[in-house]
Order: structure tokens, then sequence, then C-alpha cells
């Protein structure tokens, strides 16, 4: 296929669109390879909707190859299988919905689960008929609040998602080991730099997950690794390892203070290691207790909930609501303390908060044993070596505090090191919420039903364009790694010679009968605009016909490298030939 | 590639689903291709996928043949555009409106003409430029008052829209040929029987336009043919030939009669026969007048408005729509007689009409010179020798009348036949409408502004799975054409005995190794249980592998036909092999 640049719907930008914030999305503007249409809505030109299908077929290929089968769902969809899962209340604002003209509910699909389990019910009945995945690469709408990036967080977007459908937890753990395993070969395939961290399974619902980040500066997601073992994890999932609990026998008395105008971590610290106590306070000896209101879907009311966590500790939102989801967590305003007046803001302590039935819980280094600085429910006055499981008792931990490099890694090796990645892929182990939700049952041997058990698997098809980008670029230009890249050779005409035209159309014809995907530039342009373009375009190999035709040689360049060899014209078509097909 | 059916996610239907119109709909939900989501929506299941898919790719090879360039928009478009045009109000209750978190209205693309011209004119600024063919092949959405018959109308669809961009008319003439050109080819591969006829443009504005119907009993659209010229029109679309004027000189005057009693033209008619005026009425010498009202678009207010048409024609709601479009039409209220007393129901004549500022428009046939018996304007009173012309002229002419089987062709050769057929394509030369609402302009070589002239053509991809099935079907099943069925071979293990087994098995292996689809019956179920299912999911071709083996033969048979040959089993993968491969 020869694609001439005289007439391809491309037109290239000297400039950054004004809305880029990162290099995938300035450079595939410029380039041409996409359009901004909406906020968080891009057309794809032609030269990026073919990057789009070459991920597309990668992605089917690799599913294929896992016995899954494609099939395809409407992106309308009606409410009632979303209300049966509450899903159309729990996405809230980030769920498009719109009524038909009889005034029915409806809604654009974010993901599919509903509409795959009652599938599956709708054609399956036996046990013999089980296990099956199911996939598609579908359009998917969220109305993010804050599209950006470009095509890596749109609000209309092409996501491969698939699931399976199984018998019992052995066989959901090897159907997920199989997506693994093929998103491995997937981005492994797409030459992408990742990694694979476990993770909190967001509104699904279910146990196991991990999330595939591709690592980039840009990422919205931080995660972090260790420093000695495989271990990575995203923030949200990194579980605290808790110290070895301590004898409470023996210990000294909790003993309450004047410690006037400490209402901070900082105030406190200090007063204490000025108050002649014999030792050395630091934050880390604190017990500093958030107060908090959590609600859950579809309630009206608000609850009370206080964290408690090591005074040089801040409360990291995403932790937090990671492990609240799906309630909803809103600070404290005025009117809340009021209506609770034991709350003595900055003195708040253990004592009140249980005494009058909030519910509390505590970092999980607040262990048995351990004694703590802490709030005495009464201004100006804390209290010292209060003791856990002595003094007070809470009602269970949470993972709310930040996660902070230097942490020992949760598996024992090494500390954790912080990085910023893009999620591309996730995969979970769902268990039976879906099918519960519409009773799922395949009859058994005996004949008695067996609740199914699914999983959930998705990958970003249209960001992984982005991603690439976003990994492979520099300051000229896009990079395209080959088995994506929109054409395999890039051949610009470099002078307006009748010998150089015809040399240039014969090599790109041969190319072509060859089995290449070429990329003429026939344009009228300067060599320099061309060269320049092909620099951002991105296509791998460049091939020059210009003035050194007259001596027999063209040049080939390669983008990623800017290597350039000089090549006699009677082999330049066998020698691409090598290149492309390695 | 082997597709096993012990492992296919594919069930076969005894029963007709209860909501089954049309055949096509019962046996793509027979045959396991498609199901039911929600009104209107439908999710395709594997063999249907690859059906759509192979239509899909068919299509994409016309259309890059024709030199137009793939692009792809988003479905969730953002109002402006479409408020632009007219189209947010014209559409009414048929498009999906919808708003996001923000607030901003938004609207699921019924076609995308608005933002093609907007990403042209984003490109685009030479007169060099042009011109340039822009396709997609996208998901669209219509909220249909009454989605019928599967997918043949469904309220999200698969569509092949493209749009053409040119200098001049005769470029916009060109491109239209080339997307007429482009659609017999597919129509004809795909193995359609269908017409193209002369079709009003509907909601798009512009002009030239025709329809591509396929022929089918269960099509919503009716068309005409000459019996003797290659005349077809949509019915909408018939011209209605008008006959030569008349002299008014000397003609009788018109004269009013009691006609007591004669509020149909059947009374009337027997009346005036019975009154002795020395000569015979027919209905056909009547001119009757149908009181309508109608509002523009946008406007609050109706209009009066009068259609006046020979006594033996009733109107033909579709014609008068689309005379009027982009009007809304309504028939008058009690209220509305009541508010207006001149009009006499029963008796409404040309007079009170007129006198009244009443919108008054006729048939064709009422030219200058033409005798009619019409209404009086007053109870139990007609005129006869009402005289176009000379006594009454009406404010123009309306295609409103019915058409009938007998009616003269309007090109003059023969007479019309009645047919019924489902649109699968539609051309249109859609002008400078859309251009003239986004100033869309090239640079002329005298650097004057050049307004761009447009075409729109579609097809609906996903609705030809269902009209290829319409057509292509018997009491058994579906029948695919082999250019877009699911399979190439349908292997039949046809006995339990392990020779057998094996045998088809390693006939498939031999099959899959030369490049055919063979969708291989390996399921545990009867050899009666098979063939029924083989005849019903329909593969061109049916390989059964039984008894015969034992005896070095296998059955060959014709889905179509029925036709079966018994083959040489080690002649049979060459055989098949040459079948397939035409």
């Amino acid at each position: 296929m020869i694609t001439r640049m005289s007439s391809l719907f491309l037109r290239t930008l000297r400039e950054d669109p004004a809305d880029a914030e990162v290099p995938s999305h300035r450079l595939l503007a410029r380039g041409g390879y996409v359009r901004r249409v909406a906020p968080g809505g891009y057309s794809w030109l032609p030269l990026g909707l073919r990057v789009l299908r070459n991920i597309e077929q990668i992605v089917r290929e690799e599913m294929d190859a896992t016995g899954a089968q494609e099939i395809q769902f409407p992106a309308l969809l009606p409410r009632e299988p979303y209300e049966a899962t509450n899903r159309w209340t729990e996405y809230g604002p980030n769920l498009f919905r719109l009524k038909d003209r009889k005034g029915a509910d409806y809604l654009l699909g974010p993901t599919h689960e509903e509409l795959f389990a009652l599938t599956v019910k709708g054609e399956y009945s036996s046990y013999k008929d089980y296990p099956v995945t199911l996939y598609q690469i579908q359009t998917k709408y969220r109305d993010e609040a804050r599209p950006r990036a470009g095509i890596l967080r749109g609000r209309e977007f092409v996501m491969k998602d698939s699931y399976s459908f199984d018998l019992d937890d052995e066989g959901l753990a090897a159907s997920y080991q199989r997506h693994r395993d093929a998103y491995i070969r997937i981005f492994d395939r797409l030459g992408l730099n990742y990694v694979i961290v476990a993770a909190t399974s967001g509104a699904m619902g279910g146990s196991a997950s991990e999330e595939f980040l591709a690592v980039a500066p840009t990422g919205e997601d931080t995660f972090v690794r260790s420093t000695e073992s495989g271990y990575a994890a995203n923030v949200e999932a990194v579980t605290t390892p808790a110290p070895a609990e301590q004898p409470v026998d023996g210990r000294p008395d909790a003993q309450v203070h004047h410690t006037p105008n400490t209402p901070t971590i900082e105030s406190l610290v200090d007063f204490l290691n000025g108050a002649g106590l014999g030792r050395v306070f630091t934050a880390a000896d604190t017990l500093k207790n958030v107060l908090l209101k959590t609600r859950q879907p579809g309630e009206q009311d608000w609850t009370l909930l206080a964290v408690g966590l090591p005074g040089d500790r801040e409360v990291d939102t995403k932790r937090l609501e990671a492990a609240l989801e799906p309630a909803e967590v809103a600070m404290l305003e005025e009117s809340d303390f009021a209506r609770n007046p034991f709350l003595v803001k900055g003195y708040i302590g253990p004592g009140a908060l249980l005494a009058n039935g909030v519910r509390y819980l505590v970092d999980p280094r607040v262990v048995r044993g351990t004694a703590w600085v802490t709030g005495a429910d009464k201004a100006d006055h804390h209290v010292v070596d209060l003791l856990c499981g002595r003094d007070f008792t809470p009602d269970g931990t949470i993972e709310a505090a930040e996660v902070r490099e230097g942490d020992p890694s949760p598996d024992g090796a090494g500390t954790l090191v912080a990085e910023r990645g893009i999620e591309i892929g996730h995969i979970f182990q769902l268990g039976r919420k879906y099918a519960d939700a519409f009773s799922l049952d395949a009859l058994g041997p005996d004949s008695k039903p067996i609740r199914i058990t699914m999983g959930s698997y998705g990958i970003g098809v249209s960001r992984l364009v982005a991603v690439i980008a976003e990994q492979s670029h520099d300051e000229r230009g896009l990079i395209w790694p080959r088995q994506v890249a929109p054409a395999d050779v890039h051949v610009v005409i470099a002078g307006k010679d009748e010998t150089i035209v015809a040399g240039a159309e014969q090599l790109a014809a041969e190319l072509d009968a060859a089995g290449l995907r070429v990329l003429l530039d026939d344009r009228k342009a300067s060599p320099g605009v061309k060269f320049a373009d092909a620099e951002l375009v991105g296509v791998p190999t460049i091939l020059v016909v210009g003035r050194g035709l007259a001596n027999g040689v063209v040049e080939v360049k390669d983008r990623a490298t800017g290597e350039r060899v000089e090549v006699a014209v009677d082999i330049a078509v066998p020698h691409l030939v090598s290149l492309v097909r390695g």
C-alpha cells in the first residue's frame, strides 16, 4: 500500500495545541493523528486510526489465543441491569445517563459486567458449558470530572473488556492467570515499559486485582516498588506492615498533661520536649485523630468516622477513599462540630470517640501495647502513654496514611520508592458479586445449582496509542515501534528533479510490491519541511531519495537512533524489507 | 481457523423469539447471531460479529478503492455544531440528547455532516487541498419511535458514512458518481437484489439524492418501478405528470347545486349522476380539499394548509410529509374548525380558502383549464364546473396524493408497479447547506474564497447483515453468500465412532491448513440435531463425515440448493478448496 502525502488528509502543526499538557497529546495533535472534537472527545485522522487498528489487532490476536471469544455489545444500555448491581447509583457523576423518547432511563456503558453476566445466563445452563471467556473491543463512556491529556483520559474511548465465567475459585484463578499472561504478551509486543502492581478494585467489587501501569513521568497513578524485591503496588493497595504487639502489663499509666497552645503536632512535640518529662518525643509518638464523615451509596445521612494515625503521617485521600469504597467520604463542617460538642478540635482523643460511639479505625501501626501521646478531649490538654489495648480499643484498622519513600516494603524485602505510571490494563477476580445479582447459576452434575464466579479484565486500547507515544518520542516527534507504526517506510522525495521523483516513485512501487506499507512524501514542499514532518510523524524507517541518486545511492534513516546509512539504490528494497521484517 | 462448536458461545434456539416479526430477525436470533439487549439494541454473538466484520471489510475495500480516506469520530457529540445547522431541533425526538456532569448539552450522533465539515475546515484552507472524501465505519444512534425487525431498524447501529468536499458542482457530481459506482460494486459483491430509486432527501437538505433499496416483501419502504423503462423511485419521490393545460375561454360557468347529504365523494357522485345534469361524473371529476395545519421547526404556532386533490385519490401521509419537510404536519382538530367558521366540513371549496387567506396547494393534475366539482363552502351545496385558472388560482402544487399501480411512469414509458424494499444505501448531493453553516471556504487561485459543496453518502452496515438474511434464507435457516459467511465449511461429525471423529478432525485440520475457515461440530449431540443446526446456521458448504467414511467417502452438501454429493475422502480437501475459492 502506498499512501501519498499529497492527497493524505494530514496537516501537521508547527505549534503545540494550547490545551496539550503532555508530550503524547502535543505530538499526536501536531503529527495529525487526532483532533479534539469536544472535552474528552477526539477524532482519529487517517494515520491515528491506523495505529489504533494495529493495536486492536495485537490485542485481538492475543485474546483469541487464550480461547476467549469476541462478541460485541451496544454502548447504549438500559438502566435495569445496572440498577440490579447498584452501579447505576455507585458510578455517581461518572456515568453518562439519558432518557429515550418514552422517558426510559439509559446509560452509556462504562464497563459491561452486567450485560455479559446476563448474556451468559441467557445462553448457558449446564456445568458442561463452563468455563467460558468472552470479550469485546468496544467504545466506552465515562463522564470524567476533568478529561485531560488528550486521549490519555477521554470521555469516549476504546476498551478491550473481557469477562471470565468459571464454576469454582480454581477455575477463576486459572482464567485470571491466562489473562495476566496474555496481557504480558500484549504489552511486550507493544514494546511498553510497564509494571504489574497490586491494586484496589475500585467500584467493581471483588478481591484479587492487579494493574498494569506503563511507567511514565506524566502518569496520574503513583505506584511504589521495592528497592530489593519485585514487589510493586498502586499506592492505594500498599499494606502497612504492623509492628509486633507489646505487653501491656507493667507499663506506665496514662497521664493527662496541661499542654497550652498545642493544637498542632509540631507545637505539641515542642511543648513536650520542653516539659522535662525525661524523654524525647517525636511526631511519630503522637496519635493524630482525623474526623470524617461517610455515607454509603443511596444513603441520605452521614456517619461520623475517626481515623487514628501516627502524627508524622498525613491522610492520603486516595488511599482513604479506596479503603472506604464504595462509601462517600467528606471532611467535617463547622456544623458537624457544633452538633457533636464532645469533639474538641485539636485535642480529640480515643476516649471521647469511643465513649460517644464514633467508629474509630486506626493505622496498622497502632497495635496492642503501643503507647501514644494524643488528645485528652479537653482544650489545651493531651494524654501521654495512652496504651492501645489497655486504655482504648479501636474498632479496626484502615490503610489511610500516606506511603513514603523509604517505608519498608510490605513483602519484607527492601524499602519503597515511588514512581508514576499510566494504567493500561486491569485484571480483577470479581468473584460472585454479579452472578449473585442475576442468579447466574449452572446446573451441576448432581442437578444442584452452582453459582458462577467471574473475572473482569480491561485494556485501554485507544489510550495505548498515547501511552506508546508517551514512552517513545523525542523533541522532534513521535517514534513508533514497528508493530504499531502507521507505515513501514516513509519515503521522502528530496528534490524536484525528474529523475529524483521518478526514482522515488519506482522505489515506492517496489516496496509496495514487496508487501510493505509506504508513506510517500510526494508533496511540493521543501526537503526541510519534509524532513521535519517525517521526524514528527514518526514512521520508524525513513528513506530519503535525493541528489545522491545520481551516484546510485539513497539514504536510510532510523527514526529512533537517528542513524543514517547510504545504501546502493539497487539493493535498497531488499535492505528495507529485511529491516522491516526484522 | 477451526471453530469448535463444543466450546463456541452459540446456543441455537428451537423456537422463534416472541418479538420476531420478520424472517431475518427470527433466523438471526435462532441461529445465535444476535441477542436483544434493549429495545432496538442488540449484541453480536461470535458468528454474528464475523458476518458484520466481513461486510465492513467489503465496504472498506470499495471505499478505499475510490480514494476515500477512513477516519473516525466520537459518537458523543457537542450540541453546538448541530445547533448551527438547526438539526439539534429538526431531528426532533429521533435524537438522543443528554447532558454531561456540568450540564452541557450533548447528542449521540445520528449522522456526522457537521463534524466532517468542521474537521475539513480545520485542516484545509487552499483550493489545492480539494477535492477530498472522508468516511468512517462507526456506531450511530437514532431514537426510533418504533424500533422493529431486530437489527433491521435498531436504535444503535453501524453505518458507513462518507462525505465529499468539492470546489464546484461538477466536482460534486463526480464525487457522487464515484460513490454511486462504489455502492453498486459493494451491493453486487454482497449478492444483493436491489434497485436504485430517486429519493427525497429527508432532513439532510440538498438536491440530487438516490436510495439503494434491497427488494424484500418485509421492507418498510414502498417504491415503484416502470413496467417498461428502468425508472424506479421511492413513493415519496414520484412526480405526477401534469396533463396539458386547457383553454378557459368559452367554457361553461360554474354552477352551485343543492346537493343534500353528500358529505362524501361517493355520495356526491351518486347524487350528481342521479340529478339529470346530462353527463356522467366519476370521483376523478371531483376536487377534494383536505385541511391540515403545519408548523416550521422551532415555531410555536400552526398555520392552516389546504391540499386539493382529485376525489378518487387519498392523501399519502409519507408523500405529504416528505413534500412539507422539515415542517411538522397535523390534522385539524374540532377546535380548529370552531376557530375558522368559514370551513364547512364536507363542503370546503377553493372559494372560502382563498378568500380567507388559507394557503392552498393542489395536486399537479389540477392545471389551468381543468373543471371540477367541489365544495361550495355551504352545507349541502357543491359547485360544478369550477375552472382552475378562471374561478380559482391555487398557491402552488404539492405531491401529496397516493401513487397507484397503473399510474403513468413519470418518464413517460409504461406504467408504475409497486414493490417493497429496505433502504441499504443513500447518496445525497448536499450542496452548500453545511458549508454555509460553518463558512467552509477554500482560498482560490485568485485569493478569493470558494464556498465548498458537499455530498453525503451512507450505508447501513449492520442492517446489511439482516438484509442479506432477509433475501437469503429458507424455512430451515439462513443461507449465507460465501463472501460474508461466518465460515467456509461446516464440518459435521455424524457419529460417535472413533474413526469418524478422527477422520473429521483430520479433514478439519487439512482444510484449516489450506486456509479455509472451518466450523467443526464436535458436540456430543445427535446427527439430527447437528444437521438441523447446520441448516439453521447457514454456512454455504456442509461437509458430513459419517458412516460413509468406512467406504472412503464423505458427503458435501450445498446449503443453498440442498444438493448432496459423495466425495472420496482423499480428494475432499481440494474439492472443498476449489468450491470455496470459486
